[in-house]
């Protein structure tokens, strides 16, 4: 621990404190569900806590549309804000990094540095752009296996996710049934709505429609598609938020003291969403926003069953923990249900909370004391079946 | 009534039949809210129904963002679709053209006809464009008295409108409490939350961000920002429709036998809100479209009561009908409660009907049995107030 300038104590009490990015190189060819496949690629990971001598402490974070590898922690003593899931994983935290060795991940296709859209095509000595393949949540499980495979880890302890995270959890406990012992989908999906997929393909339009996506070649032309990505990102923001919780934030608060009567900002919702639009096209790649938003609409794991989500989790062997916020409205509680109601007719095992929260689907990143106290006791348990496994 | 060559009837049952929109033309100069004055105005209007002798059986019709003073009726025998609110306007409909006079106008601001930004401006001879003003509700009510004073209608029966046409309906309520009888109020709000805003500030923003826009002036470069207006469209669509509706009308349908993997349309629902959005920025000025969301943005009667929404009811005289739909979450039940129990709370007259619905914020435009119920029995009651004036 050391003070600094602003006298505060780093690293925070019950944090991972300094982390460090890896990159891990493959060579294995990974075969896409689109029929591409991509040889040489990489994955930008952190890593938190100690495997343990018969690597069962292992736990995979998956992100959801924005996120990535920067879960937890701070790069230097100078980050003002910790990692994107910080709130949750730590020591003393609900995925307790003194008992569990947790890996995450840029996902494929991300632009934090994993291989995607802005990387080089080694085809063409320049940016895929718009010829990167586009993903699946199946390709990203895969892939995610690989590293696995990489770390020495055959079985996760748990696989964890919120959101898009939350599909690929699910997606883990169908495509590998046998290496994870527990799945925790929270504020998820087993598939978008019409209305999910509608708000979707607005972001989508955003950014296609913006002259300068150049039809995803922007990088070569040296611009970027600013307008198109901030707004792909307000629409976006609105459905991560509750009406509520936007209410209680903004209501009708005025920016000055009066109305302009023109078509500047008048309200403070107004300049908020316009900075979040704005920051988000400053560091997030239009591509990357759109692969991401296809994979969401196309994950439907009930698909190949003619819709029956029952038959297509039969291959599930681990225990699920499901989480919804009774606000969120962009994967409401119905969603969650759905997947609950699925795995109980499956005669699968399964936890689930549905917890009161203000604050909408972003509720599975903001500190709440029962959906806290819910996952706390669930990995406590997982922990100690990984502790059981030591002493065996 | 005639056969048309596709064999059916025209009219069809119950409809007012052909119609012709007339023109009104102002020279009294009209005080906005902004500080700006309009001399020399035009509303266009349209009429059903005839005018009694004792001009009391008047009904004024206040549209919503899109709409316009085609509420009811044909423009010609090859129209395929009526105005907007024919389901409810016409002989033996809600509001009963055989006992009611009913007026509909397109508002000031508008791109129907009334005088807006697409007019050509005296004074530089040029469209207004940008410099059209910003006009609010209670500038519209202006209007429409200085339009019922040209019709001779000293009291409307009643003043009715959905949406944004309900605001309009609250502020004649406040602003001219001797002139109307009743008040009907259809899925409405009395003022915006915080989400409403943002939503509309993500429509003005796509606008406003296309480079076709120029700065407002794009009919003097005779171009359209068809894409910034065609995205504000598919953004409000998704507010009108509800989760339901869109899941029981596209679900995950695609649109060809398989997906893309690719970034064009996949799902109908994209295809359906693509299409929604193209012909609607073929047919919508986008000047107007801004102005027609402030105005929105804009109306809080209560605003100026440091927010008490009674306090600001006060002068009301009339009755009220105010209508909500279970499944409307663009101004949800909520909303309309609000207002029912601040004019509660005033001790004012007001009836309610929270209507399920499946169609989310469009179903005050759709067909239904109870709605229809509610609203004609409401009506019905209005119209033998209008009779016994008659008599009187």
């Amino acid at each position: 621990m050391t003070a600094s300038s602003t006298g505060e104590i780093f690293p925070p009490p019950n944090s991972v404190g300094l982390v460090k990015p890896e990159i891990c190189q493959f060579t294995q060819p990974l075969q896409l569900a689109s029929g591409n496949v991509l040889h040489d690629w990489q994955l930008m990971i952190e890593t938190y806590g100690k495997l343990n001598a018969d690597a069962s402490n292992a736990v995979l974070i998956c992100h959801a549309l924005s996120g990535n590898h920067h879960a937890a922690g701070y790069h230097s003593e100078e980050d003002t804000k910790p990692g994107w899931w910080d709130a949750y994983i730590g020591p003393g935290k609900p995925i307790d990094t003194r008992h569990f060795f947790v890996v995450a991940l840029n996902n494929l296709g991300g632009c934090h540095g994993s291989t995607g859209p802005s990387s080089i095509n080694p085809v063409t000595g320049k940016p895929f752009g718009p010829d990167f393949p586009v993903l699946t949540v199946s390709d990203w499980v895969d892939s995610q296996a690989l590293l696995a495979d990489r770390l020495g880890i055959q079985q996760w302890a748990a696989v964890v996710g919120g959101s898009l995270g939350g599909m690929q959890v699910l997606e883990w406990s169908l495509r590998y049934p046998q290496r994870l012992g527990h799945a925790v989908v929270v504020a998820s999906s087993p598939k978008l709505s019409a209305q999910n997929i509608a708000f979707n393909e607005v972001a989508r339009q955003a950014i296609m429609s913006d002259p300068d996506f150049r039809d995803g070649r922007y990088q070569e032309a040296e611009v970027i598609p600013r307008h198109g990505v901030a707004l792909a990102r307000m629409v976006g923001h609105i459905t991560y938020l509750s009406e509520h919780s936007m209410g209680e934030k903004f209501g009708r608060d005025l920016r000055t003291d009066k109305l302009n009567y023109g078509y500047d900002v008048d309200f403070q919702v107004e300049s908020y969403l316009r900075y979040q639009g704005k920051s988000f096209s400053e560091r997030f790649d239009a591509n990357t926003y759109l692969l991401m938003t296809k994979a969401l609409d196309y994950f439907d794991p009930a698909e190949a069953f003619d819709g029956d989500l029952v038959k297509a989790l039969a291959p599930i062997q681990c225990r699920f923990l499901v989480v919804s916020f009774s606000t969120d409205w962009r994967f409401s509680p119905r969603h969650s249900e759905e997947l609950v109601n699925a795995l109980t007719a499956a005669q699968k095992r399964v936890s689930y909370a549905r917890i009161k929260s203000p604050h909408g689907h972003d509720a599975f990143l903001i500190p709440d004391q029962r959906y806290e106290a819910v996952f706390t006791a669930y990995m406590q348990r997982v922990a100690k079946e990984t502790r059981q496994g030591e002493v065996s």
